[in-house]
């Protein structure tokens, strides 16, 4: 692009879709990008008045006003980005230690013959002893698809093999995971499996970096909408683990094929795959028992890594492909949390780092003086939508973004759709928004004056409501609204998440203060409105600077486990020294609770 | 029973039936029976005509003769009990060393509680740990019956653990084979897949010995009665090797429930399989690829040791529970062979000793000077009664034992059913009596004079034969003959075993003078008559004392196999130092069949 071209525009021209409420006049602030490389015109005084000064400090830019003056290198926060390309498969990339569990071995095997009447696995052994592998566990799955690979392979019986490490035990051993025709190329399958979404990925064994990714909704979902209502199928139903099971693995093999197709791969190049999930998704799709998880002391069935064969449960990777799952911390913190700590690259274990994925249940950890605690708490499903009155998922046409200037409120939808309803970024910003103009007070009640306000007697007929779209700019023919109740909704979330965060500190003998760093995970973890976050107290105000949004950082360490022995060694170091804390039972909890449930 | 009571009668009222063709008057020779504690009355004059001198040297006695003089303890060859007892699952029992892969251990885990939120899996390593094992390797499928169990043992928590010693690798590491409710007995099964019949055992882990055993007919029988036409099968039919294997493991199941009812002990009772065949059953019902096995050079798929989840095939064991497959030597000396060579238990491994199973292919095995030789020839099925006129399997109302006394010819029946045909020992021993009254002459020409010979010319028109039984004695309503053709199938059959024999011995470079032992197995090897055998040519004639008919042994190496990681290693280590001999391309054999072709 010429020079004085603004980087909205510039980015557009590359099809890079930005966050522009205001359609590009500098006063929405979404639009925010930082250079790492090569520099930009210098900040106007818009964005001096628009960004935070520590954003400014750090480095960070509006789009719309940056200008092009040289070659240029951009960041662009998944924040800034318009949903369609926020995909829910995004995360940071390329794992920092490429400590791969399968590498390749390519070598030539002697042909049979009436001179040589030995088995076709002896041959093979031979040829890995003269590539000085005499020591090699071979499966009867691999075995059994050798003749085969070796005989389409003549007159030169070149392969390439895949050698696994074995580090489970304490003598290290290698196996042969899979048999390839010659210069094959071999990927791994990384799955975050939410309760909601999937998002897989295909990474180059060879190499560690993410060949293509895709995500799909949860199929289960047709048989509850919650971990809870899931149990409470499998518990009404005799086959109902198994139903369950098997609807995630059919997904899980759509999702696997269109992958495949994607970079011009066949199942049998993927011959690792690493799945996560909290304990419940976890255990269903381990084929593990979850009674339990639905019942007090609500304790999981299996806390270790496992590693198992991924045809065991129906997964459709090469013959002798594993599946492995990182450990489960506890019933309600699972393998999910530690693959996001693991996604999240910690980088100083000494640093006090608090660490959380907000969900229907948000996982916190807690890092600090060398020592790590962790906690779940219900945080309820508001952030998706559920229980508030135009509440809806984060689709097309939800309102994720609000900002009230004086009498006008500004919405953004995603997919720029006529609006449907609101999601949670949307709702968090519209609290923060009438807090901020004063438009509810510290218990969550709804006063003062605004167009767009109705305020009711609250006690029977219809409730006070904030009109967030009226009806004729609607695409459901009726107003968008918040009503009280909504808002209290989210005055419980938000004070189970912060009282989680405060328990922790707590537990560790410390305060919001001495946290270093912030790390928000997952996908509404990645779109919230940091500001809104903080302003309505869910988060501690700390600075906006110890903040870090890491988008799907579990999907991110899954990807890390797939080339990482050192990386699965982590997971399971974290797993045996973590100390769990139970909210339910910790006596701290109740009474933090009541007092995070007012705004600041 | 009184003094003075011989011992046919004896044993009837025991209801111990003893082949008596000649109805106890110590003519037919049949009853052979040894005293191995306390003596009976003197040996008679007809016993020292009627036995041979070494077998009465080694102690034998006609059980029709032998009068009880005291407390005695008796020994039954298999050969001289009556069919309907002689089941094929017989073979030597309780193995020599008890070194078992699987033992139990009992211990107590710590209730799930709001003060204990560890996992199910935590808590039981908490206890392993307790008890002396830190480091157990627990597979997902064993993990996922704990939690149901271990609620079952609510509320003392206690369980029989059974843990697998694990030494594949250079360092022997245990893993959890399955989880069981306190005071539960634990059995593994042993089955010998024959290509016609299947014997099936389950021995008690726990001490070893036999709890039960069972047989059936090999249902793949449907699909081709010989290996060759299963693998024909197999690649005229996409899903042949599938179906094959599944009709196989349905079979297995079906005689597993069969035992288990018999013993009232239940699937997940059932921790661990060794499963035996010849290389075909082997591959077939492991799931390996057999069409290579098909076409020269006949090469196995696979010829190591396999140790494989039961479920992956789909025998219905215990969660946990493995099938251990010993080494197959090459495509035509299989697992069976060295089950056959464990079960045999060969004493010295310096004496010099001839082991084989007489099949449609015959196994030989030779040890001598600490070297091992093995080949397979082509025997062919008439002795299991293919390809000869009136030739049946050895079930009821077959000829299994004939003898010639001047005009009258004698026969013994199975089951002593009305006569239906010929089996395998009745034709050998027809022709031995043939050739022994100079009714046949070396090249095996039917000539002389008999009431039952009726000499034809061969060229055209009916061919020469001899009637064993006449119409009007049948169940078929004609007569029972043996034709020129039939013995000349059987010249064939035997020329093809003793050159396999004669084929080790030039390759050791030694003869059958230095022979110390000759094991017969199998079946048929069970039941012929070593005499007969002898006299025809099919076994070297170096002496009645030196040669030993052992029964199942292959089903007893099985068993062996579940209790002795010894035994296992002994397999492993044959299958490593065997020397194969490829009888198709040996420069020796052609010259050597044709020699053999001759009756002595």
């Amino acid at each position: 692009v010429p020079v004085g071209t603004n980087l909205l525009d510039a980015a557009r021209q590359a099809g890079v879709e930005l966050v522009a409420i205001c359609g590009g006049e500098g006063i929405c602030g979404e639009c925010m990008i930082r250079p790492t490389a090569g520099s930009l015109s210098a900040p106007t005084l818009t964005e001096k008045a628009e960004l935070a000064a520590n954003d400014l400090a750090a480095g960070f830019r509006l789009a719309c006003q940056a200008q092009v003056v040289g070659d240029v290198r951009i960041e662009i926060p998944p924040t800034s980005l318009t949903t369609p390309q926020r995909l829910q498969t995004e995360g940071q990339d390329a794992p920092d230690d490429f400590d791969p569990p399968l590498f390749v071995l390519d070598l030539q095997v002697d042909p049979p013959g009436l001179d040589d009447l030995r088995s076709d696995e002896s041959r093979l052994r031979s040829a890995l002893a003269k590539n000085r592998h005499p020591r090699i566990t071979i499966e009867r799955k691999v075995l059994a698809i050798l003749p085969a690979i070796l005989r389409q392979s003549a007159p030169d019986y070149r392969l390439r093999l895949v050698i696994r490490r074995n580090t489970e035990t304490e003598h290290e051993t290698k196996s042969l995971a899979a048999v390839l025709p010659a210069n094959t190329k071999i990927y791994g399958l990384a799955v975050d499996v939410g309760t909601t979404k999937l998002a897989a990925y295909l990474v180059d064994l060879e190499n560690g970096t993410t060949a293509a990714r895709a995500g799909a909704m949860n199929p289960q979902i047709s048989y509850g909408e919650d971990v809870i209502s899931r149990i409470a199928y499998t518990n009404s139903h005799p086959d109902g683990a198994k139903t369950l099971q098997n609807s995630l693995v059919n997904s899980l093999n759509n999702l696997l094929d269109e992958l495949c197709t994607e970079i011009d791969a066949g199942q049998p190049q993927i011959v690792e795959a690493v799945i996560v999930g909290n304990t419940c998704m976890h255990h269903l799709f381990a084929g593990l028992p979850v009674a339990q998880l639905g019942t007090a002391p609500y304790v999981a069935a299996v806390s270790d890594a496992l590693l198992f064969p991924a045809s065991d449960v129906g997964l459709k990777l090469s013959a002798g492909a594993l599946v492995y799952m990182p450990p489960n911390i506890a019933g309600y913190v699972g393998a999910d949390h530690i693959a996001m700590l693991i996604g999240a690259r910690l980088k100083n274990p000494s640093q006090t780092t608090i660490a959380l994925d907000i969900g229907t249940n948000t996982e916190i950890s807690l890092f600090h003086n060398n020592l790590h605690w962790s906690c779940s708490c219900a945080s309820g499903p508001a952030f998706e939508g559920a229980h508030i009155t135009d509440g809806m998922r984060a689709a097309a046409g939800a309102i994720e973004r609000l900002q009230i200037h004086g009498t006008e409120v500004q919405i953004k939808t995603i997919s720029e759709q006529p609006a449907t309803g609101i999601c949670g970024s949307g709702i968090l910003d519209t609290i923060a928004e009438l807090r901020r103009h004063g438009l509810i007070d510290h218990r969550g009640v709804l006063k003062g004056q605004h167009p767009n306000l109705f305020l009711q007697k609250e006690k029977g007929g219809p409730h006070s409501a904030f009109i967030l779209a009226s009806a004729d700019k609607t695409a459901i023919g009726r107003d968008i609204k918040v009503t009280r109740l909504d808002i209290n909704e989210i005055q419980l979330a938000k004070a189970a998440i912060r009282t989680g965060v405060e328990t922790l500190l707590s537990e560790a003998k410390i305060t919001a203060e001495d946290i270093d760093t912030f790390l928000v995970a997952g996908a509404f973890g990645t779109y919230l409105d940091l500001d809104s976050a903080i302003r309505i107290g869910m988060f501690p105000d700390i600075g906006r600077e110890k903040y870090e949004q890491i988008g799907n950082a579990a999907g991110s360490g899954a990807r890390a486990m797939l080339v990482s022995l050192k990386q699965r060694q982590f997971a399971e170091q974290i797993s045996l020294s973590v100390n769990y804390v139970e909210l339910a039972t910790n006596p701290a909890f109740h009474k933090l609770y009541i007092g995070s449930l007012a705004f600041p």
